[in-house]
């Protein structure tokens, strides 16, 4: 039976710094608990419903954590949600292991992009596009957020962060650092190399000062009306499709 | 004096149903307000905090509808934001309109966009890629909604928008309509016309089986890795950089 101290211990997973004493994280909702229990994460626990213990039977026969079968009511008492009639899983984080970079890779960087929202769609992007790798400023948001989670609609299983320190970390990777400026070479036009490192700013200042003067590139989204800026994680898709491009 | 009844009156605009009876909207926020003064909208109300009032003074005394100054307390009580230590700003709706399609103009359609903060990021980006007209099918979020507006970063001032039966309306365009479908050509290798529809479709299910037949090219997004899709404010954004390419 599903304990309270269960209960209170999910909960306490809404926030990074008992998901950090605890090296724990949960997701919600059929698309990510699937794609959770597909990965490598190792998935501790499995809070679902009727409705999925049904649809998922044989999943659930093979699954080796702690599985309890629970009430809608349960799910979105102790989820981020407001509606969940499927399943939460909890599992175990991953340790912060500098990315292995390899040649012709190419990669993000993000220069403190607070917004859970941002980074999780960030992290979906880079998942479409094929980029495995993201290195993240220490205030960055946290991955394991259960909103950056829900935003990455999966990803979060297939792409690799690693927060530390950018200003140590861009030089040392000895790829070339592109960077968005207002004043920056127009990507429709600038010669994109097929690996490097896209930086990407904070949602309010852009680009730190400090990080400035080691991006080797500054290119520009060019714009044709009168919006001021784009959205981060707007700005970084349309970035990643023109690198793509062949 | 900033009357209940007028409290109550902007209090009750959160709500589609009431903006409409009273034809009247409410931005938040320094960006929005500005934005919005700026603008041809007719502004009936502004609320203000002192901070506010002592660095706009002269705006302030050209303003011609009912100032109040206010508390950052009252500010937070009748708007949406959970913080706004700067204004709020009454104004009334425009008149659902046909669009003037002009030729050579690049527009867009979306197909039940039900995600305020996806329209509101999608206004943005027309804005940024100098599309000034949307047309929307009856059932997607309100443009007057709170979320729509605030995401849109002000941009609301400068795109028009029509409800309309999209059935109609495509056809009626008599532009080429381009829409995004998984087994679509490549938006890296198409042919992209200067001028045309790019229909958007809903953030679950795409494209309407209804409005499918209407579509003259089918377009797709290259994917590089193995995120099953994107959200529909990111795919809008590349499609329009694409579109904008020399």
């Amino acid at each position: 039976m599903l304990s309270k101290n269960t209960l209170k211990f999910i909960k306490s997973l809404h926030q990074k710094k008992f998901r950090k004493q605890e090296n724990s994280f949960f997701v919600e909702g059929e698309k990510n608990v699937m794609e959770l229990l597909a990965s490598d994460f190792d998935v501790t626990h499995l809070l679902f419903t009727s409705k999925f213990g049904n649809e998922h039977s044989s999943l659930l026969s093979d699954f080796d954590g702690e599985a309890f079968e629970v009430t809608q009511k349960v799910l979105e008492s102790v989820g981020f949600f407001q509606t969940n009639d499927v399943a939460l899983a909890v599992a175990t984080t991953k340790a912060n292991a500098p990315l292995e970079i390899r040649p012709n890779d190419l990669m993000l960087a993000l220069d403190d992009v607070r917004d859970p929202g941002n980074l999780g769609t960030i992290i979906r992007i880079a998942d479409w596009y094929g980029i495995q790798n993201i290195a993240l400023s220490t205030e960055s948001a946290d991955f394991y957020n259960p909103k950056v989670l829900h935003s990455s609609m999966g990803s979060f299983t297939r792409v690799n962060v690693y927060y530390t320190d950018l200003n140590i970390f861009l030089p040392k990777s000895k790829l070339p650092v592109y960077g968005a400026f207002m004043e920056g070479e127009s990507i429709h036009e600038a010669e994109l190399t097929p690996s490097g490192i896209i930086l990407m700013g904070n949602e309010s200042n852009g680009i730190s000062d400090a990080l400035a003067p080691l991006v080797t590139k500054k290119l520009t989204i060019p714009k044709f009306g009168n919006a001021e800026s784009l959205n981060v994680a707007i700005a970084t898709a349309v970035i990643c499709d023109n690198f793509r491009r062949k």
